[in-house]
């Protein structure tokens, strides 16, 4: 064991933290007094109501920001990379080859973008857990939990018209009321190509240092008008400096800080272990299956990123919780933290623990059959979203499903109902594969994978739910739906609705099991939060949920066995990484670079690091300076940043970022994009 | 489910075959009344005498033949990969540029392959099995057996100075000893490029039709000058025609046809899911690690090759027994056989399904400490051996672990001090790879687990072990093996000597529980095979062994969803594939097929099909015509074939070979073999 390590980390995890970087802050409780302790720096309301209205969550898993009063975003490539994908057809690849638009007529609009603009969050903690009460059963607490929640959405959204949505924060401590504004008419501006947006692939992904063009740009319109944003991040063409204070607003998934040990064990014994089977199987499967020609690989590409980003992330995350050092003083924390109250049999920790040995009798089959790991196909899944649809719609709100509220309704029949190509082959071939993993992780015996297959084999079982189904037909889909009628003479069956209906109502155990559970969790994790502010007040932030927080950081290098590697890194290196490495996949350049190379000068600076705190979820956040000005894009995380699910250290763990100068100079310069320039830096 | 497939297999399932191609024969129980009856072939002694002996085993897991009379021998690429590996070095890649001595002078010497050429076979079945008596406990039984084959091998070895190895055939109810003239010189004559030998790589292997010149040419010397191999198979320029009847003559490695429904059962539910994640592991490891750069690549890529095919074998495995048909043919063949005597208690299909179970309960833990999944390493391996040796040795013959009898020690020790470079950093890489998927099997909790990492981080127990290491030098092995005096003053101790010692008394406790149901299988399998030849006689043939057997079929092209796929494929239809793809990787061609394309025959048959009956290990046999003569070189199935594990059928399966016309033409117009080309078509 590496003690300097060791003894790093145990103190980085002292939870008062005074002089590390953590926190995912929430921007209604943002972090003032440390950052004037820290940084002489004021957190005024009018910069936080700026980083709050520029800050745009994107829906399929990202984030982004407005860089010009007129609707025009940017976000990362890979965060792009499905509107991307869906925009192409075959023979015009705008994922692999780039795209610009030098006008507003050449825009492209998306088939099925939907950004969320954060407007105003409200804490309805008191509302929420107010109606929980004192000896209340289990059943009986989460309805009730459910019934209030639903309430506020719905009337939060005929009073004004936003998204409403309630966020739990520490795990059940804190209940926050978030509206946003929806956008919809999302038109792609410009990309450039996937080989320099991820040069080095997934050789150098989670590495540092890097040399990614991470960029894609995006403009909003409402009523088919660019959208005046005045609320947006002016583009500083210096970018920032070695030793610089920087600020990341964005969207940061999902972090597991506060979990208990149990809940660790758990995840590092069961739940890693089984996803990353799934996503070692799924990689392989779409990589083998791009390499049959063009066609094949565009429609695989996209699917395949994901899977290869988050099986090298979780492989960290598995990394770090087998780590003693991390172990012990998790441990350790918790002890103390324990040892601080009286402890009763019925503690909240024993609580959880409990829980999670009930879960895990059934954990698998949920995975399989509620959360479909045995169905990667988006037919199916749009066939499980109509089954349920027609009956969660008939109830009253607060009895539904959390994802058929009012509140979601209209955004998730924008996803039900987007044009977007889907092709059956691929289909097929995806779902005959998960139905193989389905087999390989519950055995062929098993009364599931039983139930499932219905006696067949599992290509004809794909190959007749796939070729039965119409549902890759928008019209047929608002026909089911109840929203259009149907054309005289059509059928009204369909294979993969009736499957999704044979399936339902074992789903629907599950799911019911399933949440019980989390709801005896969550109501344990209050508990914990509050011995825990009992003892540490609000220094911690809650764990992060896929809503906005602000992070905050300096700009430095660090070192690894020896090697100093710098704050950032510059054009010229670029080259010299692709030349080193023979420009061999993947780190062949497109055409552009290669041909245009003197028109760069080599000293921009490319990627930058930082120490601030950021994970899955944050790419394509805006990089802050002290003025509120975008320095950078945030796109990646290095490897020593993986463990940070579990826990913030600054020791060599960085978030890297797109350098603004770098954005500016390939634009300019490669991309003929001066208009798009002129926008970004008009003052 | 395809009723004609259904119908096509029980029909073929059907234990007398008289109309199909099936069966790997022995050559001294070889099928001459089927041979004569459906193809009016008269199979001679003098061309069976010369099948044997002109057949090459490569130790490595393939097959290959003599071709000339002054031991030029030709096997595949992927069989040659090891040697060529390990004769490159950084900047002179062999296995990927490949390689053509002109003369003797020019020729390279492998460092540890070694060829086993069959001489004579002896059936030994009664003093095996007379050793065995009624009543006798089966650790009695086992030690007796063990006894008995130790001896007759060690004597056999003392007569004739020949390798002699003990042959379990049906499962335990035939034992032949097998006298194979052993061969160490062994020097590389000519390879092509890796791209040229893997045309279309993973994407295309176990697919047809194929387009790979999947060759590799060694000669074989005694005392320092070419062997004289007066047995050889004399090479024909004109290769099959459409419908000819060819022999394949190699050595499959396993097939699993006459194991009981319980056994096939757990193949399916545990021993292949548990391997393919193991396959899946190891390959996204490799290839991620491949991707660091030109000399990562190619430590890597010998590794890579065989984790990738076997994925895909292995898959197509699977495959086969989740399909009902499959399974329902098996269990309906096993039931009337079942019916056709009076079942008792004991009856050997219920021993062996019990000892199945039995198994399952330590299964897992044996892949891992005995098998070695835990510690994929050559250094680790190393280690074992020589701990294991030690006390091994110091225990008479029929005492010993098998693969440490005197019959075999010398191939060991060939092995075991192969001046084979190891780099170390991949050591380690790999080593640690398999700490961590042990963790992932067991649990981080299990008792093997925390006794193998020793309370340490993974990296820090992969990096101790292999830091502390000195058996990459292969004079330290024999100062350890006792082969040589240690210098002065050089240490005595070793890290992963001390590790392979302090695990080895788990491991062997592990390996005789393990052996001691293998036992009980034995005997029962000798007990259903005693029953089938009461009522079938010897019309079916053994399982796949790893030893020289004939098959034979015909030049057949097949139909895939209304596609004819002819027996041949041309040079014109491999361009233009590669067209097609773009050229683009594993599409692209080595830099001569390019340039010079003009020099070749577009129409020259490149590789073609056949109906025999062959399975993995039977990569490079040679295939023969009637006249006992050189036509092609085997190296893959396609997938159709890969069911042939448990069932032989040849509805669409086929072994796919290159034409013997495309490696001269190939050899004379592309590689400037000319020399190459008249040894091989001298007469």
């Amino acid at each position: 064991m590496n003690t300097r390590y060791y003894l790093c980390l145990l103190c980085l995890l002292t939870p008062t933290f005074a002089s590390a970087d953590e926190g995912m802050w929430l921007v209604n409780q943002p972090p003032r007094e440390l950052l004037k302790k820290k940084y002489a720096f004021e957190l005024t309301d009018a910069w936080l109501n700026r980083a709050m209205k520029a800050s745009i969550r994107f829906n399929n898993g990202g984030s982004g920001s407005f860089v010009s009063p007129n609707g025009l975003a940017i976000t990362n490539h890979h965060i792009g990379s499905d509107a991307l994908q869906k925009l192409s057809s075959k023979g015009k690849d705008l994922y692999k080859d780039g795209f610009y638009a030098k006008t507003l007529a050449g825009e492209l609009k998306c088939p099925d973008l939907e950004l969320n603009v954060l407007q105003e969050i409200i804490d309805v903690t008191k509302d929420v857990q107010g109606v929980i009460k004192l000896g209340m059963s289990t059943d009986d607490a989460m309805a009730a939990r459910r019934a209030i929640m639903a309430q506020i959405t719905k009337d939060s959204l005929a009073k004004t018209g936003l998204r409403s949505d309630i966020v739990t924060l520490y795990h059940g401590a804190q209940y926050h009321l978030y509206r946003y504004k929806k956008y919809t008419d999302v038109r792609l501006v410009m990309a450039p190509e996937h080989q320099i947006a991820f040069f080095g692939g997934d050789s150098d992904n989670f590495e540092y240092p890097r040399f990614n063009l991470d960029i894609c740009f995006f403009r909003i319109y409402e009523d088919g008008q660019p959208a005046k944003t005045p609320d947006y991040f002016p583009f500083s063409t210096l970018g920032p400096k070695d030793g610089n204070l920087v600020f990341v607003s964005g969207h940061p998934g999902t972090t597991n800080r506060l979990e208990t040990y149990a809940r660790l064990l758990h995840r590092r014994d069961m739940i890693l272990p089984y996803t990353l089977q799934m996503l070692r199987y799924r990689e392989a499967l779409l990589s083998q299956y791009a390499e049959k020609g063009p066609e094949p690989r565009r429609w695989a590409q996209r699917d395949l990123f994901p899977v290869a980003n988050a099986r090298k992330a979780l492989t960290g995350q598995y990394h770090g919780l087998l780590d003693p050092a991390i172990m012990r003083t998790k441990f350790e924390h918790e002890t103390a933290l324990r040892e601080s109250v009286d402890e009763k049999a019925d503690a909240p920790w024993t609580r959880i623990a409990d829980a999670q040995k009930k879960v895990r009798t059934f954990e698998k089959e949920y995975y399989m059959l509620e959360r479909g790991d045995a169905f990667d196909s988006r037919l199916f899944r749009i066939a499980r979203t109509l089954v349920r649809m027609k009956d969660e719609l008939a109830k009253p709100d607060a009895d539904r499903l959390a994802e058929y509220r009012s509140s979601g309704l209209s955004s998730l029949k924008f996803q039900l109902f987007s044009p977007a190509p889907i092709v059956k082959e691929y289909e097929q071939m995806k779902l005959a594969g998960s139905l193989y993993f389905l087999a390989e992780q519950l055995g062929a015996e098993h009364a599931l994978t039983k139930r499932i297959l219905a006696g067949k084999s599992i290509p004809d079982r794909a190959k007749e739910l796939i070729g039965g189904t119409t549902l890759d037909n928008v019209n047929r889909r608002k026909v089911f739906a109840g929203e259009v009628e149907a054309p005289p003479g059509t059928s009204t069956t369909d294979s993969l609705l009736e499957f999704a209906r044979f399936l339902d109502k074992g789903a629907r155990i599950l799911r019911q099991k399933f949440d019980e559970l989390d709801e005896i969790q969550q109501q344990a994790y209050s508990d914990i939060a509050k011995i825990r502010f009992a003892k540490f007040g609000a220094s911690i932030a809650p764990d992060a949920t896929f809503t906005l927080r602000l992070a905050f950081g300096t700009v430095q290098g660090y070192e690894v066995d020896g090697v100093k590697l710098g704050h950032t890194t510059t054009i010229e290196m670029m080259y010299d990484r692709a030349k080193e490495q023979n420009y061999q996949q993947p780190f062949d350049l497109p055409k552009r670079w290669l041909d245009d190379r003197a028109k760069l000068d080599a000293k921009t600076p490319f990627n930058f690091v930082s120490t601030a705190d950021t994970i899955g979820g944050n790419s394509g956040s805006p990089v802050l300076n002290r003025a509120g000005e975008f320095v950078g894009i945030n796109f990646d995380r290095n490897r020593h940043g993986l463990v940070r699910n579990f826990v913030y250290t600054d020791h060599q763990a960085r978030h890297i970022s797109v350098h603004s100068q770098a954005i500016v100079e390939s634009l300019q310069n490669l991309y003929g994009a001066s208009e798009l320039v002129k926008e970004l830096t008009a003052r």
